[in-house]
C-alpha cells in the first residue's frame, strides 16, 4: 500500500467509526503533511482517493469536508480471537472476550459476572444524584479523599453496629469497588514472592490479581456446601509460610458454599493462632435466601486481623464501583495504599449511595432482591435439571446467585463456550476459576437474570450443544 | 476496665461519631448480651451507666434510645504521629498526612497535590449530569464495560485527531484516572523483578506504585528545563535490562520541565531501536502557558511502544477519576489488565464528559484555566522571590500548576513540613519525590490555588520559619 492509500485509510476508517462525523472539516492539506511528515502531493492524493470514494468532499477556499453519507456499520464481530485447539488457553483474553460479550444484549448472559441491573433500585439513586447534582460543591472532590465521604462511611458503619458488630467510623475506608478493597488488602499485608491461599475455584481476576503482584498462590479444597477445608488449612498453614488467606466465607464465587458461622469463627480463631491475616470477600453477604443472616469472620475478629472486603455492587448499586474496607490493623496501611492506587472514590457516587441509605428503606429493597433472586434459582436449577445431561452435578447455593455445573467428564466447557458464543449464549468455563486447569468439566451459570423464554431457550440450546 | 465499661465505651463513641444520632433505638439488652457474648446483666450495667452520663435515657416498655445531646466535637487532631526524628520517615504515612491535611479547607494548600477545583467547570457538568440522571438506564453500567463509553471515546479521539494524531476509536481504553492507567501500562510491560526508568524527582504515588508491583526502580537525572537526561537514558539502557520507561514530558511533575518536541521524538526513536515500551503520563499537556500546544511522545510513537496515559482530572473534571490510556501493541493487554482491576469505570461520569465534550466549549474554558494558571505562577514566583531566602532556586515551568524550589543545604524540608503544618500551612517535602532521600532541602509548591491574602500570608509565614 502506497503512503497516499495508508493515509486516505486511516480518514477513511475515522469516518467509519463516527470520529470524523458528517460535515465535519478534515486537516488542512499543509497540517495534514506535517503531521504526517510527507509531502503536500501525498495528502493531496489521498484526498483526492476519499473524495472520488464519495466520504469527503472539497469546498473551494475552504478545504475538505466530510461527505454527508449514511455511516457504514461500525458493528465488529464479537470474538476476533480464532480457535486454536492446540494452543494454550490465554485466560485473560477469554475474561475479556466474555465482558465483551456480555455488553451485547442479545446474548444470553448465562456467564455474566454480575446480577441483572435490573433487579436494583436504579431510579431512586438517580433521584439522589439529580438532586446532589444541584448544589454539587467543587470542594466535594477533596471531602471525598481517603477514606472517604463521612457520611456514607456513617451509614455503613450504622449497619454493622446494628449487627452487633464492633466497628466505627474510622475503621472503614471507602474504595472503588472491591477488587479494589481486595488487591489494597494483599498490598497491605503481602510482600512480592509471599503465598497467599485460596478457595479453589476462585474466580479469574482475583488470580490474575494475586499474580500480577508478584504473589505465589494455593488452591485449597473447598465444598460447595461449607467452605474451605479447615482440616487442610490447618496442615497447609502448619507446613508453608502463608502470608495471607483470602476466602469468601459467604456464597462463595462461583461454589456458592456458605460456611457456617461457626466454622467462620473457628478459621478465624486458627489464623490468629498462627498470625495469618484473613482477607474476607464479603460482596454477596446481603443476598442470603434463609431467615438468619450469615455473619462475616470480621465479626469474630479479637486481633484485627481480618481485612473485611465489601461493596454494594452486587447489593444496591452495580456499575457504582463504591466498596469498602475494614482492614483491622492494617486500617492505616490500607489508607496510604487507597492515596496511590486511584486517589480517590468519586465523590458523586459515594454521596448519591449515602444519600439513598439515609432517606429510603435499604432493607425492604434486599428483601425484595433476595426474594426474587431466591426464586430465580428455583427456576434455573429446575430448568437445568430437566434438559442437561443425567449425570450433571448441580450446586444449589442457599444465597448469591451463581450455580456451579459440574458435567459429566467427557465434557469440555470451553469448548462449549466457543459453541454457546456462536448461538449467542454466554457461559463462565470451569477453566476461569482456577490457575490449574482443574475445572475444565464444570461450568458457572448465572440466575441474577430473569428466568424467561430467552434463558429458557439459552439452557435448551446448550443441552442440545451437549448432545452433540 | 471491665466488660461493662468497655461495652459502655464502644456505645459512647459510636455517639460520639454521630454513628449512633439523637433519638436513636440501641440495640435490645438481649441482642447486645448475644453479639458481644456477655450475660445480660453486663449489658444493663453498661446501658445504667451511659444512662447516669446522661448519653442515653431507657423507654419503659421499649428500649433505650440515644438522648438529644449536643455531639461532643468529632475532630481528631490532624497529625497523629508523634515527629520522631531518628527513625527512618515512612513516606506512605506522610503522604497520608499530607492528604488529611488537604482536606481540611481552613490550611493553605501549597503542598497540595491538585490545582483547586475552582478553576474547572463543575457546575457545567453538574448539569449534564443532572440531565443524564433523569434517563440513565440500569443497562449503562454494563454498556460503560472496558473499553469504556463509545461517546466518550470518541470525544477523546477527535482531539487526537484533530491535532494530527493517528489514533482510532480502538485505541483507547477507559480508566479510572491516570493513576490506574499508569498502573494498568506497568503491568501489561513488566514481570515482577524487572526494571523501569523514572525520572528524578517524581511523585511518590509512581514510585510506590512501581514498588508494590515488584518492580525495581532507575532514577534519571532530569533536568528542569528540558526533561531526563537523553544521554545518560542511553547509557543506562545500553547497560541494563530495563523492561520499560516511565516519563512525563509535558510538565513533569514535580519539577515542571517540559520536553522540547524534538527531543521527545529522539527519546521515541531511542527506546524503539532497544524494543523498550515507553509509558507516558501526559495529564498536564493541555496546561501549556505558551502559544503552541506541547506534543505528546505517543505522536512520534511508528512501532505501537508508547503507552500514552492521561485523565480528566488536571484539565476539566477534579474528582470524576476518568482518564485513559492510549497503549499502542499493549492495548488488549490493558484491556484485559482493566478488566480485573477496577472492573468498569462509572458509567454516569463517563457520560457526564462526553456530554460536556459534546455540547460546551471545551478549549476555551483550557484557554481561561491556562490564562489563570499562568497569572497565579507569576503572582507566586514573585511572592516567594521577595520573601525567601536570597540562594533559593525556583523553577519557572511553561505550564502545569507546581513550582520546584530548592533551598540553601542547610534547610531541611522534612522539618518545615511539620513547622508548617503546625501554622495550618500544607508543602510538599523534597522526600516525596525519591526513594533514596534526595531531595531534602527542595520542596513542591502549587500555585493551583488563588494567591489571595491567605496565600501570601503562607509564604510570609514560611519565610519566617525558614529564618528561624
Amino acid at each position: 500500500m502506497k503512503r497516499y492509500e495508508m493515509i486516505a485509510d486511516e480518514v477513511s476508517s475515522l469516518i467509519d467509526q463516527g470520529v470524523l462525523g458528517a460535515g465535519e472539516r478534515l486537516l488542512s492539506v499543509r497540517k495534514m503533511s506535517m503531521s504526517k511528515g510527507v509531502s503536500i502531493s501525498t495528502v493531496l492524493q489521498a484526498y483526492l482517493l476519499l473524495e472520488q470514494k464519495g466520504l469527503i468532499i472539497s469546498r473551494p477556499q475552504s478545504g475538505y469536508y466530510v461527505a454527508n453519507i449514511s455511516r457504514l456499520s461500525p458493528v465488529k464481530p464479537l470474538v476476533t480471537r480464532p480457535r486454536l485447539q492446540s494452543t494454550a488457553v490465554d485466560i485473560g483474553e477469554l475474561v475479556f472476550e466474555l465482558m465483551t460479550a456480555t455488553k451485547n444484549r442479545s446474548f444470553s448472559p448465562l456467564g455474566s459476572p454480575f446480577p441483572s441491573p435490573e433487579l436494583y433500585p436504579l431510579k431512586k439513586l438517580n433521584q439522589y444524584t439529580h438532586a446532589i447534582s444541584d448544589y454539587y460543591s467543587p470542594w466535594e472532590s477533596i471531602a471525598a479523599l481517603t477514606p472517604g465521604n463521612e457520611a456514607l462511611r456513617m451509614q455503613i458503619v450504622k449497619r454493622y453496629v446494628q449487627h452487633g458488630y464492633s466497628i466505627s467510623l474510622e475503621d472503614v475506608t471507602i474504595t472503588s469497588g472491591a477488587l479494589e478493597a481486595i488487591r489494597l488488602s494483599l498490598q497491605a499485608v503481602c510482600q512480592p514472592g509471599d503465598t497467599v491461599i485460596v478457595e479453589s475455584p476462585c474466580v479469574y481476576a482475583i488470580l490474575q490479581g494475586i499474580e500480577l503482584l508478584g504473589l505465589k498462590v494455593i488452591e485449597m479444597t473447598t465444598s460447595s456446601a461449607d467452605g474451605v477445608d479447615i482440616g487442610l488449612l490447618a496442615k497447609v498453614i502448619g507446613q508453608n509460610r502463608i502470608a495471607a488467606c483470602l476466602l469468601m466465607p459467604n456464597f462463595q464465587n462461583p461454589l456458592g458454599s456458605l460456611m457456617p458461622d461457626d466454622k467462620k469463627q473457628a478459621i478465624v480463631e486458627l489464623l490468629a493462632k498462627h498470625d495469618i491475616p484473613l482477607i474476607e470477600d464479603d460482596v454477596c453477604q446481603e443476598l442470603y435466601f434463609g431467615s438468619k443472616r450469615p455473619k462475616s469472620t470480621k465479626y469474630f475478629d479479637k486481633k484485627g486481623l481480618v481485612l473485611h472486603c465489601s461493596s454494594f455492587s452486587k447489593s444496591l448499586a452495580p456499575g457504582y464501583q463504591v466498596g469498602w474496607v475494614i482492614a483491622g490493623k492494617f486500617q492505616n496501611k490500607v489508607n496510604q495504599l487507597k492515596c496511590m492506587s486511584t486517589l480517590v472514590t468519586p465523590s458523586l457516587l459515594q454521596k448519591t449511595i449515602a444519600d439513598y441509605l439515609t432517606h429510603e428503606n435499604y432493607d425492604r429493597h434486599l428483601r425484595k432482591l433476595r426474594h426474587s433472586l431466591a426464586i430465580q434459582q428455583a427456576q434455573a436449577v429446575h430448568l437445568i435439571d430437566r434438559y442437561f445431561p443425567k449425570e450433571t452435578v448441580i450446586t444449589k447455593p442457599k444465597g448469591g446467585y451463581t450455580l456451579w455445573l459440574k458435567l459429566p467428564k467427557s465434557f469440555n466447557t470451553l469448548d462449549l463456550f466457543y459453541q454457546a458464543l456462536e448461538k449467542k449464549i454466554i457461559i463462565a468455563p470451569g477453566c476461569l476459576f482456577s490457575a490449574r486447569d482443574y475445572y475444565n468439566d464444570c461450568l458457572r451459570i448465572n440466575y441474577g437474570y430473569a428466568i424467561d423464554n430467552h434463558y429458557k431457550q439459552a439452557i435448551k440450546t446448550l443441552s442440545l450443544l451437549l448432545k452433540k
